[in-house]
């Protein structure tokens, strides 16, 4: 069973977000060994300067590195990733097992997202839309994502 | 204030996605007049054939047209539908509101989309993501852009 790892900056705030992210959590639970792994964003202000914005995505970029399991494939999610389809996304993933990759990592920003570094380290850089979804939505819908290629490599019934 | 039909087939079954879709209702109606007409789908089997998905969907079409108000701006949900990023979404609702257009409606079909008619009547077909998404999720997603759209709109520190 492979195991994916979320790596996301924040927690869900809201209890219908939690109970959301849950029910996917628990589907995929049958497919693969899901972690969620929240680190706490680096303290910003309100309204942060650029320099502020990137020093405090550089004091995230060490905690990501640290918490990075060896030999795994690493998504960088952000908005100027490589968009794909669905099946092509469990194609993906069905390939990178069927190579022998027995971790797959997706890590999620914050509300300012990721610091070039940590997207130059990650095997690639992955994106869901053109549009910008706050971190929390993407979370929730990287899980069905997730959740619906399984059911594509699968062939359940559930993606249509 | 511009109107906004969200004209959706299905309800939100989950109370954590109806508390979710709740939220940006709340939010959005400081900047619009928002109308969520949720529709019965047409009852399909478990596992329906082509034939029987058409006529789902051709039964469908005759109530949303219906319900569709005269001289609304209509744009079609679908996955075939133009991708854009959220600042040319919120650019599109800001000149079609200048160029007189006082009600916009989306149409959101059930889990097999909306009829070819139905998508070739609308004004536009829109997409949000090349990734299928569940029509419960996509109403949600589609809240948020619209709220989004309107921070942009109003210079809101929302979008960042």
């Amino acid at each position: 069973m492979i195991s994916i790892t979320v790596l996301a900056l924040g927690k869900l705030k809201e209890p219908y977000m939690r109970d959301f992210a849950a029910e996917y959590e628990k589907r995929l639970s049958a497919f693969c060994k899901l972690q969620i792994v929240e680190l706490r964003p680096a303290p910003l202000p309100d309204a942060p300067s650029p320099s502020e914005i990137d020093r405090a995505l550089a004091s995230e970029t060490g905690r990501i590195l640290e918490k990075l399991p060896s030999n795994a494939y690493v998504f960088a999610m952000c908005i100027e990733g490589k968009e794909t389809s669905s099946e092509s996304f469990s194609q993906k993933i069905s390939t990178l097992a069927a190579s022998g990759v027995s971790h797959l990592v997706f890590l999620l920003g914050s509300s300012f997202g990721l610091s070039d570094e940590v997207k130059r380290m990650a095997n690639e850089r992955f994106s869901m839309s053109q549009m910008t979804f706050p971190h929390q939505m993407a979370r929730i819908m990287l899980l069905e994502q997730l959740y619906r290629a399984f059911q594509i490599i699968g062939g359940g019934k559930y993606h249509k």
